[in-house]
């Protein structure tokens, strides 16, 4: 065992698409000499993904993949998934598209053979607003949520090559299935998504003035709404049923809002209905934002904060999750503290208080050094 | 003329309403040593205020207000502007209430003897999550526009006091009249609000891992949904006609949205109609978000920037915005930048770029360091 970190995940890893996701988790495995191959179908992407360091084009008569990343658009995922299980039928296969429910049904209505018991689905939580190899970063899931979405056919070796995967590009993965998966990205990525490009669209016709008026709260509520249309209009009928059914529920607070401005038009600020329809809503608003985890002072403080630093090298992070793992407690929640240049971060990990006290011993006994608050 | 940074508002300025606003007011005209007068119905708030360098409470006897600013929730702020107008016949008389035409139309219908003439209201676009007095600061309008919204009844000299009370605390003046603020504030402030109420409203039942993968987008759009609800509330049914049609527009678009998400459901991802209807709202937010100008990237660089640096003491953005008025140049946008500590920031004045080099050489000609970009 050497001092310097090493990479849970043991290569080649074949990376389908070399977009945003592809090209970072290209550059940010290759920091850690883990042996990448790359593939795309446009030849000037690929070249680009190589020539920032993400990769190799794949050759022929190149070694065998153990583990195939498909970092394609949604909506072609689950045929590149079938296809690379045939393909490479000694590797794990993994998918990084934001919904999982359409990609897994694919994979078990194409599974003739029981191949599908090396698929194991994931969603790294992590993105922005330009896309595309040359906004990839080796550090973008680093602190981040990943989701690990097993089916039941999924082979428990399969599952640990695509936690490790997470866990060496510095994201913190999180087990949901793919319905639960799927349910969740449209409460907290794809409900949240239109309607800042609900209230964006508004402003297109929209008088100089007015707009001269915008400060940080429309700021912050449009600022996803200059996502790429058509990769989230794939997204977002790739899970249809659940954001449709969150809209519907959106629609029907709508009208509820609506009644009351409309007593209020019709009678008066102080009509009755008026100030009640809308404080309810407003109200049931204060009380979801209060449950996101994290850090706009939201958190229900259940859990001890352990404050880690973490030496600035690709790796170190994965190494502590592996080790905190190992240690047998369950990360709830985390933050990130790093300053642009700084040769080391600190890592906030919330656990339970109960796990606090032996968490810090353990990790000062392997080296680790723990901060106060 | 001394070379301390002059005040351009007389006091006695009296405050009616020691909320976050009041205070605020009282507090960046303090620092410029005008003096200033409190009033409240809680004896409390009021106390605080003092307590914290607001200004002294109103007491028998003292000095007649040049200035009256009524500082209330919108809901009674027609009714405080009224019976300030008869209680100091000599003042000119403003609120900061939110929304404009209802108080503008309270006291237009209260007015039996010109004294309408001497209001003029207004409105800074500045706020916090947090209310009340305890959340206050001198600095909370530097920067931000206020805008002024005089009525045909009012007097140029009364309009002329509220720009000079906007000057004095930093902020940057745009000329609207009722009707085309409570439109604008609908668009820019008040569905983004609702916005960010209805997707928060979606989180009050979700289960405890979807939370888990709250990621930035979530925390951006719903930040404001931690808001008030009963000032909220008021402001909304204050505006309820704008808001309703804003409201109106955007339940359309989510109907189309599920019209192409329930064609999806039925006959999959790749249904007629289905990308297409998405595809078209989100281009619309694209669309939208760009033009809002400012700091996210959105601006499109009709304007040439000016970069003047500010000395950090208070009337300084004051002076400089009264001296670029005086030259005759209209600042189309601004950015402060100012690190914590630094003992001077740099305005960044966006202008016609006809107008940029004569304002350079009489800003500097006028002792002001005008910098690169």
């Amino acid at each position: 065992m050497t001092s310097t970190p090493a990479s849970l995940t043991t290569g080649p890893v074949k990376i389908v698409g070399t977009g945003l996701l592809g090209t970072s988790i290209g550059l940010a495995l290759r920091a850690q000499g883990v042996e990448v191959v790359l593939s795309d179908i446009s030849p000037a992407m690929l070249a680009l993904a190589r020539d920032i360091g993400a990769g190799e084009p794949e050759a022929a008569g190149g070694a065998e993949p153990a583990l195939v990343v498909v970092a394609t658009p949604p909506d072609v995922a689950g045929n590149v998934v079938v296809e690379m299980l045939t393909r490479h039928p000694g590797a794990v296969v993994t998918d990084v598209a934001s919904v999982k429910a359409m990609v897994a049904e694919e994979v078990a209505a194409a599974d003739s053979d029981d191949a599908g018991s090396r698929y194991v689905g994931s969603h790294p939580m992590a993105g922005r607003e330009r896309s595309g190899a040359s906004a990839a970063d080796a550090d973008l899931f680093i602190g981040r949520p990943w989701v690990i979405s097993a089916g039941s056919a999924s082979d428990p070796a399969a599952v640990t090559a695509v936690r490790n995967l997470a866990l060496d590009v510095g994201a913190f993965p999180v087990t949901l299935d793919p319905q639960e998966h799927d349910d969740a990205v449209a409460l907290v990525s794809h409900l949240p998504q239109l309607a800042a490009t609900l209230v964006a669209a508004r402003l297109v016709d929209a008088p100089e003035p007015a707009l001269s008026l915008a400060g940080q709260g429309l700021r912050d509520v449009t600022r996803i709404a200059a996502s790429d249309p058509q990769l989230w209009a794939a997204i977002l009928v790739g899970n249809a049923a659940p954001v449709a059914a969150g809209l519907r529920e959106l629609r029907a607070d709508i009208d509820e809002l609506l009644a009351g401005l409309d007593h209020a038009v019709a009678a008066g600020p102080l009509a009755p209905g008026a100030m009640g329809a809308l404080t309810e809503i407003i109200s049931a608003g204060n009380t979801g934002v209060a449950r996101i985890p994290g850090k706009h002072g939201g958190a229900p403080r259940r859990y001890e904060v352990v404050n880690v630093l973490v030496p600035d090298q690709p790796g170190e992070l994965g190494r502590l999750f592996g080790e905190v793992g190992q240690i047998g407690v369950n990360i709830e929640d985390l933050q990130l503290e790093h300053s642009a240049g700084a040769r080391v971060g600190v890592a906030r990990l919330s656990v339970v208080p109960a796990a606090a006290a032996g968490l810090e011993d353990e990790l000062t006994n392997r080296g680790w050094s723990v901060v106060a608050e």
